[in-house]
């Protein structure tokens, strides 16, 4: 299958390139970018040098539509909800990594992301998937909604829970913590090496733009609450890891808690349950797109410690997207995906 | 006044030498150790070459009551609740940065540090000091019980909501976060740089030490309820975080909010409360003694988040030490600590 | 081809298996140990869990040879030169990650490495492979020195201008800079986190053991002069840079220079030269089996200056010990290496 | 004295800020901005929040004149070549700590800073001011030019060897590497987390303006050849460290090395020299006043290789700025500086 994909000079567009360049059924056939049009991948990237060659192309949705089978929008939140319509109108197929298609009220996008939401045609249409927990509605889609990274480590913690209906209403409370690059390329004082490096910071409190996608999902799943959810900044270039709190209806013994979990990613190749007294570090899926999750429950207080990790820019972004291109197009879920990480 | 220090190997060994050697009223006149006598200490801590020109003494609690008029024990958890005795029957003074005479009830001291408890005539004459919350009691005491880290931060985090009744009870998690240097110059694989660096990981999961010593104080405060208490390691060196959840007992403003923490601790020097809708980082408090403190109420949920951070091995660990000896012998609280954090 | 790995719970042999597990043409059939033997691998690395199924296995070299067709020791070094006969003898193939055969002298061996050296015999047998260098010599071998981490970024960084004769005799200072990995998982104080945090060291300053590896091959090339080296401790945990400082005899342009770089390398697929004024970092070959090259002339000082780096578990160690049993099997140069490097 | 500073937002500036307060002698009377005045500093740095309570102030020559004995000049490069000369005439007594005033030779300014020069009148009063190497200098000085960060660490590693006319012409190369908060706070895509954390580059590949400011002083001091003088950039917030590689006239002992260093500095409180076979580690100097020195010969080439180490801002620039300011005024040169590094 012929892959474009759309601002491949963010992070996440540089992961894609890894990925997709040793993908055994995709070919990278074009790279498109608002700005560096004509300039070698290399001149911006330049560990890519003799891997990549492709020079970076204007954006042309009537070409694009007839070059490529698949487009990944790797572009800044509030580009895509323009950029993805005029794309889908020439043809293309979709997969969009940004916020811009995920929440189906515009009201609630336009409140969280304090910007104009994409049309609400198009949002209907788009499919939001988060494989592991609604795989089979993706089949036939023009638009794929890939989740956030946040909303990824956090619904796939909490998810078997939800379904199994043991959380009291009101109880979850999620501490994230993420790597700097979950920031991307941004050029700010608040992101440069002197102000980040040794610190440890919280941000956007009580205000993080994925809270409604979380509460979303989880509406679906069957969790009516609204959550607290609280964003950290971590000295680290990748990964996320999602502390996740929550009061158990009743008792439950580790077993019966991890056997819950087990059976219902028994099937799911990129999420690893850990077993009992064992908890997942964001390095032990570096690089990979795996989900691990590590569980408890505390005799004491009655509540349930839930830890996911992930890369942010792998199975919180371009790793994911790779997963919904393989489902959408029907090839092995790890297609292109069964590498290990990288460790240390 | 003449200091002695245990354990000047260790980082909060080291961190009081820095602070001691520019107090104005506190001389170091040995420091001891069980392993390296006779060396200077410049061939351990290289960084002191020049300015603390001590060799290590062999511990001697005869000679010590003679020498010094107050001796700090920066010694490993299990050696203070031997020495300590020793020293005091000696009739040194003592300040101990352990967590060996800090819980009030030896079996819950047995129960999670998983160690025969120091002797209870000691537990009892021991007074546990955060200056902030019980300043008045250190007058007089022969052995004043250092806080712990993590509980420092958290008890400050806490202690005006707690003491203005307005928590639901069983409501509060505290999930923090600490740099590697709380684990001092132990020596394992757990702790080497490769393992820890752009790792972020949860450790000891519900079985954290601290968890008590928050517990015993919150009661003293008002609060009964067990609490959930998760620790996490964050690649830096120094530092700690508390992100602090609570539910409240009816509603409240941040003002409202605001000005209860302010109230709290307006002649506090060491603790500074944050204008509403700033959050510190644990670098703005890099190498002081402040305690720096966040707040924020969520009406969607009706949940406040506190943010509190410390250097851990200031305000964490030496510079809390130093204090309290200040209280102790009557000096300004903050003689040898007012200087401003490093930063970057 | 059937791979057995002894010592896979080092870095270098969590590389080995990071890679092998994605070769097209080779398969793990085991993993050897001294210590942990029925444990499953995912005990030391939980990062493999569910990738590498393996169950430690005791090191039986007669078992050994009928199971695999090729062995690579990731031992520490010392450990090779005792066990790579008993593997010899028994039948198999080894490639050797360790510095024990990699020196033709045995007396340089012990002043350097202030160890006995492996037996005379083996190191005459023992084919030394920098494959960019002297890739024709490996058919056949049984038993292949993989060269260390220094020496292969600090040779293909000195050949072109070493074969070209163009360096003046005595001129070569080389100034390199190594991530921690590169000290495997060691625990000593020396090693840990808050140690290396933060902090930039010097070490073995004039009596680093890789010194005589890099002066035996220059003398192959043609250089006899002895080097200075001097070698240094970054905080990361990956990657290897070497400066390297030359004077040339009589005057050279940067075009010239690079002619004679592009040259030299142009169907070397693992190394890439960079353009004149275009210098590599390491993060650009993290992960990868890449040596990135860039160069310079400074008119003022007639001096050239040489930046060449690699990630030091991968073509500094495990990349290119696979890179060697490609070659040594027949297979394409690139296979199971050709991804690439992880950014950022 | 009263202490004006201008600048202050930049790091070099927080860190006069930190010392100023501390400072014995001083009393931070304004700080001045040209961009965010009517501001408290704690909104741009709320690690001084509660400890200077300044509100930033516009530059005003007259009233600057008037309400100060000194100002510090903590502002970007270019900024003092203007600047100073208005506040020199309106009779303030400047401190610079830019390189505006370190070259004599206004071509070589330009040449190497791509700007124009200072005017020549006032680049010919300046007094530039090192002070271990021409402390006599200072007395009565209206404008001290401060050197730069690599200068510093370099000229103090090898001003004793060239003073003693030991090394040979021509020989002198020096590898330099410096933490990240030496580009200060400036907000550029090479400055940021994810491209600096895990990643070692070079830069200004033979084109660093520090490298006239070096040649200028060695020329003084009996050194005449154009340096080898490379840059690098390290994974860490401070500290510099110049490795320093000369070739010996004749030879010499490590002894007599240590004992020409030794000699050289005896009574300078800033320099430590080490024992033979120690070398320093930049965290070793963190945070404080110190260069400390390492020494070694090595008789298989027949070079010297000396290491110093500084912390950028203290040493490298606001430490030495307050060490000449102590000189100007006739304090004890150690005062306000004569606190330990801060380690871990």
């Amino acid at each position: 299958m012929r892959v474009g994909i759309v601002g491949a000079t963010g992070y996440g567009g540089a992961e894609l390139l890894r990925i997709l360049h040793s993908h055994p059924n995709f070919e990278i056939v074009a790279i498109y970018t608002s700005s560096q049009q004509g300039r070698n991948i290399h001149y911006h990237y330049p560990h890519l040098t003799g891997i990549i060659p492709s020079t970076l192309e204007e954006i042309d949705p009537i070409k694009m539509a007839k070059n490529t089978d698949v487009v990944f929008l790797a572009v800044p939140t509030g580009v895509a909800s323009q950029l993805a319509p005029e794309l889908l109108s020439a043809g293309c197929v979709v997969i969009d990594l940004t916020g811009d298609f995920r929440l189906k009220n515009t009201e609630d996008y336009e409140y969280w992301y304090k910007r104009k939401a994409a049309p609400r045609e198009w949002i209907e249409k788009a499919v939001y998937s988060l494989p592991e927990l609604n795989k089979a509605s993706i089949k036939g889609s023009k638009l794929i909604s890939n989740p956030g990274c946040y909303p990824t480590a956090t619904l796939l913690g909490l998810a078997p829970l939800v379904k199994a209906k043991i959380l009291k209403e009101g109880s979850v409370i999620i501490d994230a913590k993420s790597g700097v690059s979950g920031a991307g390329q941004t050029v700010s004082l608040g992101n440069i090496y002197s102000e980040l490096n040794e610190n440890l910071k919280i941000y956007k409190v009580n205000q993080h733009q994925h809270i409604p996608e979380i509460e979303q999902m989880l509406q679906e799943l069957g969790y009516d609450s609204p959550i607290t959810f609280q964003t950290h900044l971590v000295p680290m270039t990748r990964g996320i890891m999602s502390t996740i709190y929550g009061t158990v209806e009743g008792s439950m013994s580790e077993d019966e808690l991890w056997k819950l979990y087990n059976d219902f990613y028994v099937d799911k190749p990129f999420v690893r349950v850990r077993d009992i007294g064992i908890f997942p570090s964001t390095k032990e899926v570096a690089a990979s797109n795996f989900c691990d999750i590590g569980i408890s429950f505390d005799d004491r207080t009655g509540r349930i410690t839930i830890v996911s990790v992930i890369d942010n820019l792998m199975k919180g972004a371009a790793g994911q997207a790779v997963q919904n291109a393989n489902l959408l197009f029907g090839f092995e879920e790890t297609a292109g995906l069964n590498f290990s990480p990288v460790y240390p």
